[in-house]
C-alpha cells in the first residue's frame, strides 16, 4: 500500500506541476518505479470533483486558464460565451478598436489546454450553498424550448459574476444613460454618438437644439470616465468634425465628478496633469458636482460647495461612477449571514465567509483581512516558546515569516514607516532595540499595524490575480493537504493549507487622448506624456488573451493611424 | 457676346471633363483667351440646380462618386449614413469578413471630391412629382426633437432607394425569418447562428430538440442564398464544430428552391457543379419545393411534383427569394399612372415615365426598352432618303449606327443568330444579300429582333453602371444641350441629348465554399474551382469603394486564414 500511495503522491504532484517540468518529472518517475504507468492510468479512476464556475470575466477566465482541467470536472455558467478585454472598452466606444478585436470565445481559450469544460450561456439566478446547488436561467427569453431554468450541483463553487453599475439610486439613470461595462454597452455608445451628429445636422432644428444634441456628458471622473472623455474628444476632433463641418462649433463635452479632482485614486500629479490636458482640449471638467436626477432631455446637478442646483440639457450621457453588488450575490449574502454588509466578504483564501466550498473572485466580492490585533495574544503565546512571559527578539524572529504572510498589513506598515526589519517594531520610541517585550509591549508595538489594511480596487488586475491564485490552489489541493504551504495557524500551531492571496500591484494607466497617457507604476513611479502612451500600447497588446485578439488590436491601432476611425452608423 | 458664350462653353466643357485632362485644358484655355479667369469666376454666379438623391446604395453612391458636385447643389436623403458593399454580406453573416470592413461613410466618399453635399439620415416617405417635393422622416423614432418630418424641394430627383425583400405574401415570413439585405441583417444572422449552438448545448434538451435547434434552412437558391449556405457550412465545419464537439452530428443545412435547379440564372454547368458540391458537403438541396407558411417552430413546404405538404422543424431560417417594390415607390407609381405595373418603369435614359425631371436607378426601377417594331415605319421613312419606297443597303447603312444605339436588342439578336453585320438582316432566307427591300421586307427582316429584349437583373453591377451613367449625363447636361450626343430621334430627325443607358455585363460570381467558386464571365466563359475563388478575391478587393475598406477586407480574409472566424456572440 505504501508503494501505491507514494505513486499516488507522485501522480498528484505531477498534475500540479507546470508543463515545462513534466518531461523531467516523467523520466524521474520512471526511474523511481516501474509501475509508474499504473499511477498514470490510475488517475482516471479517481472520481473527479465538480467545480462550477459562474462568470467568464477577468477573474473567471484567468481561473480557467490556470486550472489543471484534467483533475476536475469543470462546468461554467456565463451570460456570455466570450471573454472581453474590458480595459479596451473605452476604445471600442469610438472605434479606435473594434468590439470583435477584444473578445475571445471561452471555448477557444479553454480548448488550448488539456481537458474540457462544459459552458452554458445562462444567468445564475440563485445560489443555494446549503444544498450545494445553483439555479440558472438561459439567456434566450423568447424561445420556449431553450428558456427552461436548470439547476446544477457542485463540489466547489467559484463565483466570478462581477458587479453591476452603481446608480446610487439616482432617478432616471437606468432609463436615460449609457453605461460602459459590457461590450454591447460600448457598441451602443458608438451608435449613440453618431446618432447625435446625424440628429444635429437635420433640417429644421434651432441652433440651441443642435447644441443640445451635441452636448456629451460623462458622469464619473474615474479611469473609465476619463478615458472615454479623451477618446470621444479625439474621435470628434480627428474624424467627425472633418465630415460634419457645419456643426463644428456646437460640440461640447462635459465631465462631471463629485469629488474634488478627477482620477483621484491616482497620484495627484497625474490628476492635475489630466485636468490641465482636458482644459486645453476644451473638455469642461466640473468637480464637486453631484447628479441628482436625469431625464431624456436634462441632467440635474447640485454644486456641492454652493448648494446651487441646475439643469443642463444633454444629447448623450455616459454613466461611469462605480460598481454595486448584483441581486444574486445580495441574495446569497442574506443566506450566509452577510445581509448587513455592502459587499460579499471572503477570507484571504477567497473563501466566502459563512459557507463551505464556495469561493468568490473579482469584483463580486471583497477580501476581509484578518486584524493582527485579534490574534495578538495567541501569537505571543506561540512565539513565547520558553513560556517566560516575555518575547525575545530571537523568539519573535522565529514567527516573523508566518506573521508577514498571514498579515500582509505588517509589511505595508513597515514600508510606510520606512522600517527595514520587522524586529525594528520592537524598538522603543527612541529607536533603541529592545532585548525582549512582554505582552503589553508586544501589543503596543503592533498596535498601529492594522491601520494599513486596504481593500483592493475593483480592477481587472486584481480579478485576474485572484483567478490565477485560486486555480493554483485547486491544482495543488491534494498535495497541499499533506504538505501545507501556508503560514502557521497560531490558534492550533498547525499550518494553513495554502498561502493567503496576496495582490501584487503592477501599476495603472490612464490614457488621456491625443497620444498622451499617464501611468502610476510600481514603486510610486509616475509617468506622463507621449512615451507613456506607447508604453500603454505595448502593455495592452502583450496582455491580450490570445494571439488572434493581439493581432486584431494591433491592426486596429494601425488602421486608425492610417485611415482614422469609422463613423458609419452600424 | 460671342466671346462670352464661347468662354461659357469652354468653362462648361471644363467642368464635364475628367480631372486628368484639366491641366492640359487649363493651359489651352489660357492661350485661347486672356479672359479665361472671368469664365472661371463666372461659374459661381450661375444659380446651381438642386439635385435630390434618395438612397446611398450601389446606384446612389456611384452616382455621387461620378457627379461633378461643383455644378449642382446636391442633397442626399438615406436611412443610412454609410455605403455597404452588399456582395460581401453573406461573408459577414459568418464572420469571414467583419461588418465594419464593408461599410464606408457617405460623407467620406464624397469629401474626396471637389464640392460638398448635404446628407440627412432619414427615410423618404412620400414623393410628390407634381410639386417637385419629397417628404422625409428622420430615423430617430424616440426623439421628439429629431423625429420631425421635413420636406425638400428639387430641380432633379434621383431615386435610388433600392427594393425590399419579397415574401410573396407567405404567412409568418416577416416574423420568423432572417433576411439578408442590410448590414444589420447579416449581423443578426451571425448572432442567430451562434445562439442556435448555445441553445443546442444547454442541459435538459432532448436529442430531437437539439437537432431542431441546429437545423438551418435557407429559402431561395439564388446567388445570395447559395453563398450563404456555403459560408454557413464552412463556418460550422471549420470553426464551430471543433469547439462544440458534443453536437457535431446533429447539424443540418437545408436549401429550399422552388425552381428545378439552384443558381438557375447561371449557366447550367455552374448550377450542376454547385448542386454536386453541396451534395458532397452534406447540404440538403430541395428543388421544386415551395414554402407555404412559416412559424417560429416549423416551416411548411409543398413539393410541387407530388403536391405533398410537409412541415419541418427548424432552428433558423434565412429568406432570400427576390425583391419587391417599396411602398414609397408604389405610391409614386400610382401618382404617375404606373399603378398597374409591378415595377417602376423608366425609359432608356433612366427617366421615370410619367413625370418630369425624376430619375430612377438601381433595384427600385426597371428600364422599359423601346421596341423597334413600334418605330419601324418611321425608321423606314427616314432611312429612305430618296423616297423611292424601297431601302437600299447603302441607305440602311446610313442609319445603322443610330439603330444600334437606340435599340440595343438588335445587337443581341445579331449575336444570337451569329450574324456579323446588320445588313445581313436584309438577306433572304437562303442567306443571299438583297440589294433593296420595301417596307414589308424591312418589317420582316427586323420582326424577330424585339424578342431579344431582356430586363436587367437586380444586381450591384447594374445599379453601379446606372448611377455612373446618370452622373455623367448630369455632368455634361449643358454641353449636350447644344451638342447632343445621342442617336437620331426618327420621329423628328433630331438627336437625343444623350446616348441611352447600355448595360455592360462583366460577369458574375457564385462562391460555393471550401475555397471554391463558380463564375460566368463575359463571352459565355464559365470557370469553376479554386482558381475562380482567387479570382473572386481579387475582383472583390479591387471593387472596394475606398482604400480603407480594401485594406480591411483583405486583412479580414488573412485573419480568417490564420485564426479562423470568431464565434463570440456579440
Amino acid at each position: 500500500m505504501t508503494i501505491l500511495s507514494s505513486l499516488r503522491r507522485a501522480s498528484l504532484f505531477f498534475r500540479a506541476t507546470p508543463d515545462s517540468y513534466k518531461l523531467l518529472l516523467l523520466s524521474s518517475t520512471l526511474t523511481l518505479s516501474g509501475a509508474s504507468l499504473v499511477a498514470y492510468s490510475d488517475r482516471k479512476q479517481v472520481e473527479k470533483k465538480k467545480i462550477l464556475l459562474l462568470g467568464t470575466g477577468w477573474a473567471g477566465i484567468s481561473f480557467l486558464k490556470d486550472l489543471d482541467l484534467s483533475s476536475y470536472d469543470v462546468q461554467v455558467v456565463s451570460p456570455h460565451n466570450y471573454f472581453a478585454f474590458t480595459p479596451l472598452l473605452p476604445s471600442v466606444t469610438c472605434g479606435t478598436v473594434e468590439a470583435r478585436s477584444i473578445v475571445e470565445p471561452v471555448r477557444n481559450i479553454v480548448n488550448k489546454k488539456r481537458g474540457e469544460i462544459q459552458l452554458w450561456e445562462a444567468d445564475c439566478v440563485k445560489i443555494d450553498p446549503a444544498n450545494h446547488k445553483v439555479l440558472c436561467r438561459p439567456a434566450f427569453e423568447n424561445d420556449p424550448v431553450a428558456n427552461q431554468d436548470f439547476s446544477l450541483q457542485y463540489d466547489f463553487l467559484v463565483i466570478a459574476v462581477g458587479a453591476q453599475v452603481n446608480t446610487f439610486g439616482t432617478p432616471g439613470v437606468s432609463e436615460n444613460c449609457y453605461f460602459l461595462k459590457e461590450v454591447d454597452d460600448a457598441q451602443r455608445i458608438r451608435r449613440g454618438v453618431i446618432d447625435c451628429f446625424e440628429k444635429a445636422v437635420l433640417p429644421g432644428l434651432t441652433e440651441l437644439q443642435r447644441r443640445t444634441k451635441l452636448h456629451f456628458v460623462i458622469v464619473g471622473g474615474g479611469p473609465t470616465g476619463v478615458e472615454f472623455a479623451a477618446e470621444l474628444h479625439d474621435f470628434i476632433q480627428e474624424d467627425i468634425i472633418p465630415i460634419y463641418p457645419a456643426v463644428k462649433n456646437l460640440v461640447k463635452i462635459s465631465l462631471i465628478q463629485s469629488g474634488d479632482h478627477i482620477l483621484n485614486m491616482f497620484d495627484e500629479r497625474i490628476s492635475s496633469f489630466a485636468e490641465h490636458k482636458f482644459l486645453r482640449d476644451g473638455i469642461d471638467v466640473q468637480t464637486g458636482v453631484r447628479v441628482t436626477s436625469v431625464s431624456d432631455k436634462d441632467i440635474s446637478v447640485k454644486i456641492k460647495s454652493t448648494g446651487e442646483v441646475c439643469s443642463i440639457p444633454h444629447g448623450l450621457i455616459v454613466w461611469s461612477t462605480g460598481i454595486a453588488t448584483r441581486p444574486v450575490i445580495r441574495d446569497l449574502m442574506q443566506q450566509v449571514g452577510q445581509g448587513e454588509r455592502r459587499v460579499l466578504a471572503t477570507d484571504e483564501w477567497l473563501r466566502v465567509k459563512g459557507c463551505e466550498n464556495v469561493y468568490a473572485i473579482g469584483d463580486c466580492a471583497s477580501i476581509t483581512q484578518r486584524k493582527i490585533m485579534e490574534d495578538i495574544a495567541m501569537i505571543f503565546e506561540v512565539a513565547d516558546k520558553d513560556k517566560s512571559g516575555t518575547l525575545t527578539v530571537e523568539e519573535f524572529q522565529d514567527v516573523v515569516a508566518d506573521i508577514l504572510v498571514r498579515y500582509p498589513q505588517v509589511e505595508h506598515f513597515l514600508k510606510s514607516k520606512h522600517l527595514r526589519n520587522v524586529t525594528d517594531l520592537l524598538a522603543d520610541p527612541e529607536g533603541n532595540a529592545k532585548k525582549e517585550v512582554d505582552i503589553n509591549g508586544f501589543k503596543l508595538a503592533l498596535s498601529e499595524v492594522d491601520s494599513q489594511m486596504k481593500s483592493l480596487p475593483a480592477t481587472a488586475q486584481v480579478a485576474a490575480q485572484q483567478g490565477s491564485y485560486l486555480a493554483q490552489c485547486f491544482s495543488k489541493m491534494e498535495v497541499c493537504k499533506e504538505h501545507p504551504e501556508g503560514p502557521m495557524r497560531f490558534r492550533d500551531g498547525k499550518h494553513h493549507q495554502f498561502r493567503p492571496f496576496q495582490y501584487k500591484h503592477l501599476g495603472q494607466f490612464a490614457p488621456l487622448g491625443g497620444e498622451q497617457a499617464a501611468a502610476e507604476l510600481p514603486g510610486d513611479w509616475v509617468s506622463v506624456g507621449r512615451s507613456t502612451q506607447w508604453l500603454w500600447y505595448s502593455v495592452y497588446a502583450s496582455k491580450q488573451v490570445s494571439w488572434r485578439t493581439r493581432a486584431l488590436v494591433v491592426s486596429d491601432w494601425t488602421r486608425r493611424f492610417i485611415f482614422g476611425r469609422d463613423s458609419s452608423r452600424i
